[in-house]
């Protein structure tokens, strides 16, 4: 339940960030389906550290081994068992961490709720976590295959990109280390981290998703939108503060009668303000939603915090770490969307007459 | 399943626009609590039409029927089953929509999904349903007494209100038809809504949620983030199209050095801008949340659309319609609020050792 | 959660024996189905009381509303809500049960688990909830049509009718009082009932469920077995004590070489000793299975037990109860079983690659 | 959702009997908790193979790997993973099994369902899997340590040993290889098991369950009554056919004036006919219940079955197998039992009020 992600496809994860492996179980996989693994290794090499100089240099070679539920190649209608073993943690860089609470992290919040934690890298609150999904959204991909989902930068600190349907080039996200499809915008989104970076600092940004070919009928009308959904999945990314969907925090300062999206002989839409869903449910439009990252808390200044005896102390920054996640989200976010929209594929196969 | 809403306290909803009667089942719901059966009539007096010029004038006096999980005015433990009767439907206003698509509504969408729609008022898709909600959230509320939920409406159109949590009075929410905590602002924003509404359009804004006096230890690490549940929770309330925490948006434009909030002696934070959640936990400070709305889709404007047979048909406004959705929906963001934290409430008794 | 059978086809209700009503929301019903309710009714009377003198003579006229979900006789693919208000309730009837628990009932165990109980007509525990599962099975029915189930009644105190896969005639359940194909068992039976009903006393018996026409690959390999899913949905029918599926509690008596069902060139097998299922899926054999009820708790003696003080007392037997239950859950038995098996069709539909 | 077992404290699955490894994730465990690893070890060490005769020589070195959820010996209130990798498998034993559907097992009803089956050792259908519920099952039960649960064998073919409450020592189970706790029945067991062995047949049985110091209030009204929560899991045990609570088929001879449970004084009932459970919630009384188990399928002759081209082929009786599953499926009743238990109990911490 706790761990659980999804309705009809579920994915189920385990593992800390410094504990002997993180991993999970994919359910309610369809049988028969001929497993994408090299799609599996391209999304997680996207994803791993040490890819540039934005990343943190903490190596994480991300072996991932299939557990079960996998025969000659093809899913064979049984649970998924995967892990990933953990290896370079450095346990002993984190014992000065073991009774101070570090600023904007959950290091607080754990050891209120559970009286208990893992303070290795940040336990079960590592990003780390995130190397299940990545996994768990390239194997689910395989079942929606026409859709395409892209994910990019598209702003970082006070750089900003604008997206625009018809001029933006998706094929070229991955060709700079900051993935933003615009070389120029790239460069100073680069530029800006770099600068952070130096100054022991870091920034945050934004992440948008646009996701063509997509069928109509997906999403459920009341509880299971596909935006709610998506909204769901997106917020449990860490550091992720806001998601908006189509005209988002803008539209609101729009008329009716310029948001509302004219349908046209050939069922598209003039305009696309809903962002491809209206009543919860896909139109076939390209969904477009924004998420808004805030700035990495770990950063190499000197903090003042408090320890568990509610002592204030300070906090110096050290350790391997990323001024800035935007970039390694990217997959992240390809990965949670490939997911939402597969468990959506899903139930709808079963909302209509046989 | 798919019309059902929570993990530990849940909803289960039906109900159309037009049809017989919308209603629930609050299942999970603690044993020998006194109900507040006040609370639930106040806040459906909130939400219902006709409360100002703002709203629309269809007039629906809805009455709530409990019909079992009650025993002697408390709670048995049992699931609760409620129902409103759907009354003063005028179903022949709709029949000019039957084969017609409005746009950004649900007709195309739920018509493509299952091949049949009631569409008297928009059936399943109408903010009726939201009536469901505001029961739920209200007798949910019984269980977190303490917690203190405060929506407001923020923004209409370009009138901006800047929630300050030293100056803002909370108290003075209703005192006015927009529900703006501002006096002044408040009347600038109705001024807003008058004008659209005389000009046959409609208008959206921001509604801002504030919640005091949180315990910490709400919240599941990993796919329950509070903010993930609250997110989801929000974007199932029609015409919301984005919901952001803390510094959301705005907070991607700055240093994590300016953004992590501090420790502070007596286990505050010196800033707030995590919003009251870290790790997906709440952390004791005060959750602020964000949510924008897109303007009413049903304007009094002669629109381009296409009917079933994907013919270009003119399309007349007609009907009794909100200009603006703020002020109905703040009630709806305080329902949903209270039913998520209540539901995190329940799933933290049963996280740590007994 | 609580009060939710199914997986995919979901039933949540609630109500008690005294309450406004009963009654539920059926979830995940695919829409455009033509809705059978001549079928409602006709097995809502199979179980009504007052049918014969083998049930108790208190009338329930059930009539059932439906409230949503349903737009010109077919289903929407919403979440069907329905209720049956309660009528004829004598609630001073009970009044003399306030402080006492009964043996057998649930009154002691409800007061401990809750601290409060309804104690007009047991409350939720009363076996008028079955209504509800009768609704919800007469309805999934209509997307299982080809499959036929048949349950009666194959055991009374010591009257025993042994099915016979070639000679029993299951057309003749319906035409004898005790619903046993079997009218010279019939009335044997009845016979034991009146005779016990004569002496103040309760009788109980077995009742067989035989499915024909079963599709192949019903139920899924571990946590969801056929079996196990009947099982519990069975278990939950008052006064039902044990389950056995295919040769039960008498295949423990055999070998493995005797035992063993042997597949023929036509895709049958020779003996069907598993009952229908293999592996926890249905193999196209027929489905066989029976199920242990007690008698009733209700009695017209006098009984000793304690209040709830802890004090010893005297309970004189009164009111209007059925001395034999069998009759009256036969059609349970058959809502239940169209449930599941509705259920897991709707299940199967997601297994397989598209 | 397939493979997952609970509801507040949740298994899910995975792995197939010659796969790489099986395991599973346990989520909802409460954080704090100082973990039983002995306990893991003596229960898992129970239900291993080569225990005896009466078990197949195929030896499972059953290493337990725990790969989350627990820091320094205790649970974090994280999902705890774990994995035992499959050794010592001979895949090629099965090679002749590839195109045969054996009698009574899984393999025509997976090939059905999922098109693609893995035929080495029987996959998913292994009751290998059982192993992932024996450690969870044993970590559970650090959860209710009060509680004390006894599984035996008290039916092996013809040979019965009638549980007494009075008499029988419970703390003998243990001192023989077929775990009755009655030295001579289980001397005549054995025999019985030995005979069918050297004739190359199997028998099957009956394992009684008997759980002692059960607190009041376990279990849930409607659809999660504990007897319909434990048959649910008691059937999906391989080669489980049936299961009886209380008085089970035997109470169906009885009258309700014999049958009923008189209440005493000190709050316990004078006979237990109901097993411990009355209206779905534990009464404070033993539980009682009793399981059929089918003779084991695979046999040392040769049998007639269908290959998958519906030919009839002679299957020849070879490999390693248990002649009678009973002693090794007691540990596993055990396991079940205590965490079906140990659900309940944390479903019942927020039944009432706080």
């Amino acid at each position: 339940m706790y761990n659980s992600l999804g309705n009809i496809l579920r994915l189920t994860t385990f593992g800390e960030s410094h504990g002997v492996a993180i991993g999970g179980v994919l359910d309610g996989f369809p049988a028969g389906v001929v497993l994408d693994f090299d799609e599996v290794e391209k999304q997680l090499s996207r994803r791993k550290t040490g890819q540039s100089s934005l990343t943190t240099s903490r190596k994480e070679d991300d072996e991932v081994e299939f557990l079960s539920g996998i025969y000659e190649g093809k899913s064979t209608g049984h649970s998924i068992g995967f892990m990933v073993r953990n290896t370079n943690q450095k346990s002993e860089e984190y014992t000065h961490l073991e009774h101070v609470y570090r600023p904007s992290h959950a290091d607080f919040t754990y050891q209120e709720k559970y009286g208990i934690r893992d303070v290795r890298g940040g336990g079960r609150a590592s990003a780390r976590e995130t190397t299940n999904w990545v996994i768990a959204g390239a194997l689910a991909k395989r079942l929606i295959p026409d859709i395409q989902i892209s994910s990019f930068v598209s702003s970082v600190e006070h750089v900003d990109f604008h997206y625009d349907e018809n001029s933006t080039d998706l094929s070229q996200i991955d060709s700079n280390h900051i993935r933003c499809p615009d070389a120029d915008k790239a460069k100073e989104m680069i530029a800006a981290i770099e600068k952070a970076k130096m100054e022991g600092d870091s920034v945050g940004g934004i992440i948008t998703c646009v996701v063509k070919n997509m069928p109509i009928g997906l999403g459920e009308p009341i509880f299971h939108k596909l935006e709610a959904e998506l909204a769901k999945a997106m917020l449990t990314i860490n550091a992720c503060k806001g998601f908006e969907i189509g005209s988002g925090f803008d539209g609101t300062r729009m008329r009716g009668s310029e948001h509302n999206d004219s349908w046209q002989q050939d069922r598209t839409t003039k305009t696309n303000h809903s962002g491809g869903i209206q009543g919860g449910i896909s139109n076939g439009m390209d969904l477009v939603f924004r998420l808004a990252f805030k700035p990495t808390s770990t950063i190499m200044q000197t903090q003042s915090t408090i320890n568990d005896k509610n002592e204030v102390v300070e906090l110096e920054g050290k350790g391997r770490h990323d001024p800035c996640v935007l970039p390694r989200a990217v997959p992240i976010v390809d990965a949670l969307t490939a997911f939402v929209l597969t468990d959506m594929f899903l139930m709808s196969k079963i909302r209509t007459n046989f």
